[in-house]
């Protein structure tokens, strides 16, 4: 039996540039806040290895959290005034709004690449298992943290608080579009989320919006394609995430061929056995990572050091696009690398970014993404891009770019006269 | 003999949020950016552990110093255009203004108060020494790599270049503060930069202000002012800080008893020892620091595990004034912390932050520091205080903030009757 | 009897590019906006002459009005969170805030100087008099609109209703300090209104601040303080002012003297007569001003005609400090402006601002005006000044800036050789 | 022969909220800004009646004149510092940008369609006729003037110039972009003007995009988008111009026909006679319009005076979409309209908003516009909607938005019973 939220005696706040304020009104939320769990998203940065390209994107996930948070609460203060809310069901709302990260790990893209964890299984499980947030969604409510992991892994009966936390336009995406705009510095990343707010309306347990609106539901999804292409795939972002990839690859080969580390990463030793536990798991964040990543710059192997001294003083890779001739001579180019004493399987990388973000808008096509749809004056419901131009010109577009990266420094130091020098550069058009 | 300083082809930028734009068009900035030792400044905090308090305040000395050259270099713009500048100074300027914070340690308040360094002389030694940074520098010209450092140093001879980099209205004080100001999200901390620029002369190799700008240099003293108590001095930033010293000197103590750490600190064993070199120091970073926080909240001894585990999860020590009745009473109170079990040497702590900003405008007090000095229309040099009624009311002013730190869930969690458990309440009267 | 207030189906919304959103949920504040005396305000500038300065500050009281209205709307929200707020009243407070300043009228200060009006007495009359504002509050409930107007003139017996609209820290200057700081585009009359508001108490029925919310209020102060040094009273609108107030001057002695106007101000004349009506008076807008002043450039009156010339066009009057040696010389500059034709009645004018701001801050000085009281951890109540340094510092000043005005172009005019020339410049010491 | 340009001996600057400072270094351009006939555009608004619908939008064209001067002063020097520029046009292109927009008269959109006049003819007036513009300009050298205005008229041989002050991307639409977003309020209208700055590159005499920035260009594309039917064409807008078009017919036609108007509108004569002069075209701003809208509402017309009441206190017109089944049936509604004693010729009309910006990137349509074409790595250009998907998307579309205007209120004053009363209800839709 869920218990009625014990409030705060004096309203909690945290300063955010974003959202001025975030307001904190419930014990619950404040204590889950003070979790080490919780704090441990200090020391995750947001946008991963974004930092090396946009030099102000050095957030952390746990002032996203907050912000995620602070969005749900302000929505369903709305939803409340027009009796569009379930009150019921507000402390869910916003403890999965506030822990719908928990379980990111340090370089979470690249992490989850080498080692096949999952971030999303890992929220479920802080939720679930035996962590201090779990002790605090339990003591309100016997099954409340059942409840809350069901609304992260979208399995939650009312949609309604699924899609405020996961859908088209959801408070976890308004946040991270203001936000990463905002400590990037770009110009990208705007739109006029308090009204797209107020044009927000609920049909049969779904989000709408009223088709007045549409052209802040279009400046944001323009936003946000501006965003993925200006930021979030930026190919230097990119370079630096191949070589994370990379390092931790190597370190895991190694360690499993029984190399002898100088500095033995013994936080990462269970991850490398497949036997890592949640305990282990939250013990991880990005100075560990980076710990090691700088002390192994003293290995003896040298891809591992190589490729840690790349990484921690931004000797990135270089790259071309991954064009068809390219894909052609491919295994041509993998030849000349290895002779010429590059070890293509660590210095010769393709990065492809075309989980592109016009897909998100085609209705239908994974599982359980909903279209937009505007509630027409009618009272009918539309599809955005049979309404908005811009955006229909955008659907259904799949954009993919894909770049073949590798460490040009290596290869202008080859001899001049080298066969292989020759060659690469021949097939790279460098 | 100094080179012309070599142009870059196409000029680079930065995405800067607080600059928009850093602009880079010389080759040799452009590749000091790119040395291991400036690359460090982006694994350490601009403001240290004020993230704890600010959330948004996890921005680096990296973003910091190159806002300080951009400064630099748009000011020295304004001074050439108007005839006032000294073009075979604008190198030596613009690495001194890039380069100034480089000797930066990872949290250097703490860190220089346990161990005794001092990030000055830090940045003139890898200026100085064996580093890219200096070879890169000394291909600029022989001798180059010393004058920038006698300007980091201030003992170059032309005052003007020094004033440029330390003076009250330098272009490192106006990055931070508005950078900070931007990260943190508070109100305070703006004021007119570009008009300042605007009204700033030069007078006998000095930095002067017109007396029409006279609002504008007022406007950013008492931002600075405000950011001091508002941000730089927040006590709850503080406690972190206490906590932070605190675990230095334990781990310190603990080795030099012979203590058997189960994860040995070898990036500190030198500094422990007393014998670093300028190649150890490079390599200390946040990251550093962090990873054995984490990992010693499994060491045995207990004071360093639960300092490092309230560090890491943000348990922090509360604090009261500390009144001069309390001071009076301070041995009685630490005994009473001793009788309870509670270690006063790491668990009871004065933080006084006395160096406050009013000082810092009291002519003449502290050696090279200088007026602020306004030129009025007659063209006469007044004193800031003299004209300013705002400033003159708080020069001269000394505002201490003392604060008794201690951790009052151990005290509460003392059993009801414990008398010590009254004694330390009563005087502390919490 | 008051009855509830009518909602509307849909919130209406303003876009305001200082509080983002004006939100509109009662009918009756959505008619009140519709009236044509509230739709006057959009032809009234809110800084009368300061355009001339700052040319952003183009903007009208209309939307400072619906600022002023949506701040109350939410520091009433903030009270009623918190069980501070008797809601019967909510109604009168709001139209009070929006309905504050309806009574201005054109340039109202120099009109108020020359025709002996009053704003605020004009507000009353339009809420009370035969208007179309009076019609709808009425219907709200009988004497309705007597109340309103008793908080205008605050005597109003729920003085929190009247502190809200008129005191230290009303919602009327938080607005128009952001407002005119974001027109004028000056970095000043920023401050963290938001923080305000959460420690805003109320105590007796009167707002005080808790002390933790000190600097903010600082802050606020500081930025007035620096508003209206920079900004109100900006030397050369006062300049713009004084030859507004002497068009109206010279318009209303020639009218009284029998002149023949070419073109007749027929607006105008009621108030030249002495008996101007409230229909009169609503009907006057700065469209109308400153029609006359366009085609009064035609007019046979050369003083008339160069005086509207002159604002027209911009063509200020220059100005030096009223210094002693200057009040003592008066007579004499008067003599010798009249000797070489320029009559010193129009051409002569001294301009002081010595209302100024810190006095706001001398408690008990002004009859009703209360000072800044902070509510103390231990319950009791401190004067602002006797907490801060700052404010201490500014407050008990009075700053006087007095300045002496003239046509300095009409001086250069005059022959090289001229007695009263040299005789002019000398003692003007230009 | 053209004279070096005078600098100032101090440079000169205005606040500005939307390029922080414009600054003035050059005599000729501070004295250009001192005429009579530049200082009018303080009161001819940007937005003509925007501000209608968005209250901060009172914003002159005073403002966003110094705006594009200032845009092209840092594009020049932009252009200089890359060698680019030919610094004899710097004058030129300076004076053509402050002078762009001289010619507009009051609601230009609505006068120009009532009287057949049109602002850029009267810009070349102004630069070349009897003005102290002229004379200024003349003085700079013999031709001068002339100059500057084929830089207007897009005659001036150096293409570059008359790119900088219209093209697709310049100067003009740059500042208006980002001002009308500043005073609106809205999120839209934002873009990165220093990248789209720092992409720019001349290619014979044409202004092209370097290929990496092309995204920029499309953002300012969207935001262009995005500003036209957010802000531009936003139907309120149109309503009320839809009014003022009707007062102006409605009094020109009164006029024609020998009506004794109570107050005649004398600076309007001229034109209703169709033979105004340059000078009495410069007497006319909005104050003069405003002043009569204001005393026609006592005019013993009653179309005219209730078309005035609407304009000044806002009644607006309400609007339905104008359908082509309402287009069949047209003449029904005006005919139903006169039976109800509506004249259909001032309360019945249609607004269409088809010149719709995508269209304004179809290349080679209209005469001398020209596309906007990308610099690409190989060195050729490529026209953007060739290369940009979002572009490519909305080039050639065209979106018309046609609307039909009328007097709601009248209609539903109508008695219940009246058969046009429920026909016209019909035929509308309402």
């Amino acid at each position: 039996m869920t218990q009625a939220a014990q409030k705060l005696n004096e309203e909690k706040v945290f300063k955010d540039p974003v959202h001025r304020y975030i307001h904190v009104r419930h014990r619950l939320i404040w204590d889950l806040i003070g979790t080490p769990e919780f704090q441990r998203l200090r020391r995750i940065r947001q946008l991963g290895t974004t930092f090396l390209t946009f030099h102000g994107a050095e957030h952390s996930r746990f002032g996203h959290s907050l912000g995620v948070y602070e969005i749900a609460r302000r929505v369903i203060d709305i939803f409340k005034y027009r009796n569009n809310w379930d009150d019921s069901e507000t402390m869910i709302a916003l403890c999965a709004a506030l822990l719908h990260d928990v379980g990111h790990g340090p370089f979470s893209h690249s992490f989850e690449k080498v080692f096949g964890t999952n971030h999303e299984e890992y929220t479920q499980k802080i939720i679930l298992g035996d962590t201090e947030i779990h002790r605090l969604l339990e003591r309100q409510g016997e099954g409340f943290a059942e409840k809350v992991a069901e609304v992260i892994g979208k399995t939650y009966p009312n949609r309604l608080v699924v899609s405020l936390i996961s859908s088209q336009i959801d408070c976890d995406r308004m946040d991270y579009l203001l936000r990463d705009a905002y400590f990037t510095g770009v110009s990208y990343g705007h739109f006029d989320m308090e009204r797209i707010w107020r044009v927000m309306r609920t049909v049969d347990d779904q989000i709408v919006f009223k088709f007045s609106g549409m052209h802040a539901v279009e400046d944001y999804i323009m936003s946000r394609y501006q965003m993925y292409w200006q930021v979030y795939f930026h190919p230097v972002t990119r370079s630096a995430e191949v070589i994370l990839t990379q390092i931790l690859h190597r370190a895991k080969t190694l360690y499993q061929e029984g190399f002898q580390f100088k500095y033995t990463p013994h936080p990462l030793i269970q991850i490398f056995d497949g036997n890592m536990t949640l305990h282990d798991y939250l013990k991880l964040d990005e100075s560990v990572i980076l710990y090691f990543f700088q002390v192994w710059q003293e290995e003896k192997d040298e891809i591992l050091s190589d490729l840690c001294y790349r990484f921690m003083n931004r000797r990135l890779f270089k790259y071309v696009e991954f064009s068809p001739s390219l894909i052609h001579s491919k295994d041509q180019l993998a030849l000349a690398f290895k002779q010429a004493g590059i070890d293509p399987r660590y210095y010769l990388e393709i990065d492809s970014s075309s989980n592109s973000p016009y897909d998100l808008y085609r209705p239908g096509e994974e599982g359980e993404r909903q279209p937009i749809e505007l509630l027409m004056p009618d009272g009918t419901l539309h599809e955005l891009s049979q309404e908005s131009d811009v955006v229909g010109s955008i659907t259904g577009m799949r954009r993919t770019d894909c770049k073949l990266y590798f460490p040009k420094d290596r290869i202008d130091e080859l001899p001049k006269h080298d066969v292989n020098r020759k060659k690469i550069k021949n097939l790279l058009g460098i």
